[in-house]
């Protein structure tokens, strides 16, 4: 018998009428003769009303408590999903992470999953029950209640689907599944059937927020296919798999852009060996992320010009540590918010030659100005003014047939 | 070292600033070189939320979901007090039931506890800890959640003080401890200082809110001291011990009146054997608790008159059972929305000769005429007309000497 693993996200579970539909969903699985885990966040809107109360008890609420805390929102979820099911006559109970259990490893409220007992959930679902396992969330070698750092859910979906060896590990959320682009930004974006870890990966990092870069990481490592779909509609959505699955011939996946982007030049900068150094390392201290880079050659043989990208929001924090830094010399800095990272993603590029080139080519006939680039082996990004990133997008959307 | 359990209901926790309030209680006790165990409810209206997303969910939702839902209540409020205290510099943290592990019996949604693991929170208490646990929770012996029917955190606070032989079990609440009678009805009502178990049972089963009448029972069996006080007032509360420890010479510790009764007379029954069982068995089996019953003397020979109390809510379904029940014969059913019962409590009366006398005489001077008596060995009530309830608690709260 197949198993597969379903995900439910926060606005999926969002009301009552929406837990419903969810039941309606899972009760078609186990129609169609498959073996079903579920997986539940909190009902939108309760976790953050559950942190926001601990703010106001601490600026610093102690982390265990934090997750005993929030932990909560799942498992009220799981019961009242439980419990629909069971209305409609099926097997099926909530099962809590001690329960199980899932044995998470690493400090509260950035733990990860380390190993999940099958046993339980095995005699479950062989007695032909479905489980609704309280996503986000583990207990730690001392028997606390853990919560799941980065990818939540997510993270727990794509880890049952590994210790169950699932066919398919689905994520029902409020999207229709992967775009070639933003949607919002561009009507002629399409929603992509299937699309690599790789790939995904690089659409997850540059700002597409169906899911967390480190679920898709997880799933990559361990050859677990996700499907991201809408809990809301029926159309199939976005297949997540190994390029080896893929057949097609298509160069380039999707666009990306980002917002809210800042340049930061700073000029006349003495080239020596460990200038660069000196620059990054405080502004990583600060938990400021720094994204492109470029320094030119030095045009006058010891001096030169670095520039870099950061979010806007850094801007004031970068500039204070760079002009507080006495070891730092240069003689100006320049600031540009005006400024948006542009990429286009896709295995293909691996194997077609001129992809470089027909982007900027496609840049320039629209006289789009490249500030920075940088590349990975599947991906080039650019970056240019803020206010060409429409029509930037609209060309490389049709340069590179994604119209369809 | 002396140890104390703190008990504070939902009301007490109700918003943030009442849970900074509650971890100064606890931190006084602290410094006061105690040991402590807190129980919390879950924070007022949490529960009633929960409870209704059930009833949305299905009329008949699940017990063993409903006590995983509700049960989340109180692990919520746990953490946010544990996280105050740890805010303070103060060694705590939240236990759940199954952490601990409270073990209960009985079904779902109205379970009992049956033992307390007492080694780790014993650990916990030899390190300095404040243990937080969730009240009116436990697990069964199949690892599900349960929660307790009748008590509820009440329930856990007696169960802990009597597992940890605490010196006393101190129930935090919004109202600063047992009165003589209703303030909101009688102005000159006290504050009592100590009752007795059995008093303050039949106090709480005639109508006073403070406690549910099995928690005192429970407390009665166990010998466990309970105060009960405000949360919002350094004023002492009520306590409730054994009758020994009471010094004074108190006659009626205290006067309390139900609202909403209807008395039903069912006039020319015939008087042989099994038919007041006739009449009660189908009532009972419907859920309808009758409370005080008369049958006169038969003033014909073959007939008599019988005379019941019972709620107003259940006037008409009483009717119907009364009605359609073919083998219920009799004259006429008389119905009377419009009486109160009226109970004078206190120990003092089993040594005191001629109370009965004196509470009747006190009606009679008000021409309040008594409609029906009934009495225990520590309480006689009776029942007036609504209409003379203030006059009658008024004068007997003065007779008594409850005014001091």
């Amino acid at each position: 018998m197949k198993l597969v693993v379903l995900k439910f996200g926060g606005t999926s579970v969002g009301t009552i009428k929406k837990i419903k539909i969810v039941a309606n969903i899972i009760e078609s699985y186990k129609k169609k003769k498959f073996q079903v885990i579920v997986i539940s966040s909190a009902m939108s809107g309760v976790t953050n009303d559950l942190i926001n109360k601990s703010k106001k008890i601490s600026k610093n609420f102690s982390l265990s408590e934090y997750d005993t805390l929030v932990s909560t929102g799942e498992q009220a979820a799981c019961s009242l999903i439980a419990g629909r099911l069971i209305e409609k006559g099926i097997l099926s109970r909530s099962w809590l992470a001690w329960q199980i259990p899932i044995i998470t490893e690493g400090a509260h409220k950035y733990s990860r999953i380390s190993r999940i007992n099958r046993t339980k959930i095995r005699g479950f679902l062989k007695k032909g029950g479905i489980p609704i396992i309280s996503g986000f969330q583990g207990i730690n070698k001392d028997g606390r209640v853990t919560t799941i750092g980065r990818g939540g859910s997510d993270a727990s979906a794509i880890m049952f689907a590994k210790f169950f060896n699932a066919q398919k590990c689905i994520i029902y959320t409020d999207v229709e599944g992967v775009y070639t682009t933003d949607p919002n930004k561009l009507k002629k974006a399409k929603k992509i059937k299937i699309i690599s870890y790789e790939e995904m990966l690089e659409m997850a990092s540059l700002g597409a927020k169906v899911m967390q870069p480190i679920s898709i990481q997880d799933a990559r490592l361990n050859r677990i296919n996700i499907e991201v779909k809408s809990t809301f509609s029926k159309k199939s959505g976005t297949l997540i798999t190994k390029r080896s699955n893929i057949k097609n011939n298509r160069i380039i996946t999707g666009i990306s852009f980002t917002q809210n982007d800042a340049k930061i030049t700073l000029v006349g900068v003495k080239d020596k060996p460990g200038v660069a150094a000196s620059i990054f390392k405080p502004l990583s201290k600060n938990s400021i992320n720094v994204d492109m880079v470029v320094q030119n050659i030095s045009a006058y043989g010891k001096e030169t010009d670095l520039t870099f990208t950061i979010k806007n929001e850094f801007v004031n924090k970068t500039k204070k540590i760079i002009y507080e830094n006495k070891s730092i010399k240069f003689r100006s800095l320049l600031i540009n918010k005006n400024v948006s990272k542009v990429s286009i993603i896709g295995v293909g590029m691996i194997t077609t030659p001129g992809v470089t080139y027909r982007m900027f080519q496609t840049l320039a006939n629209n006289k789009i100005n490249i500030q920075v680039i940088s590349t990975s082996e599947i991906k080039i990004s650019v970056l240019i003014n803020k206010n060409s990133v429409h029509k930037a997008i609209a060309s490389l959307h049709k340069e590179f047939n994604l119209n369809k």
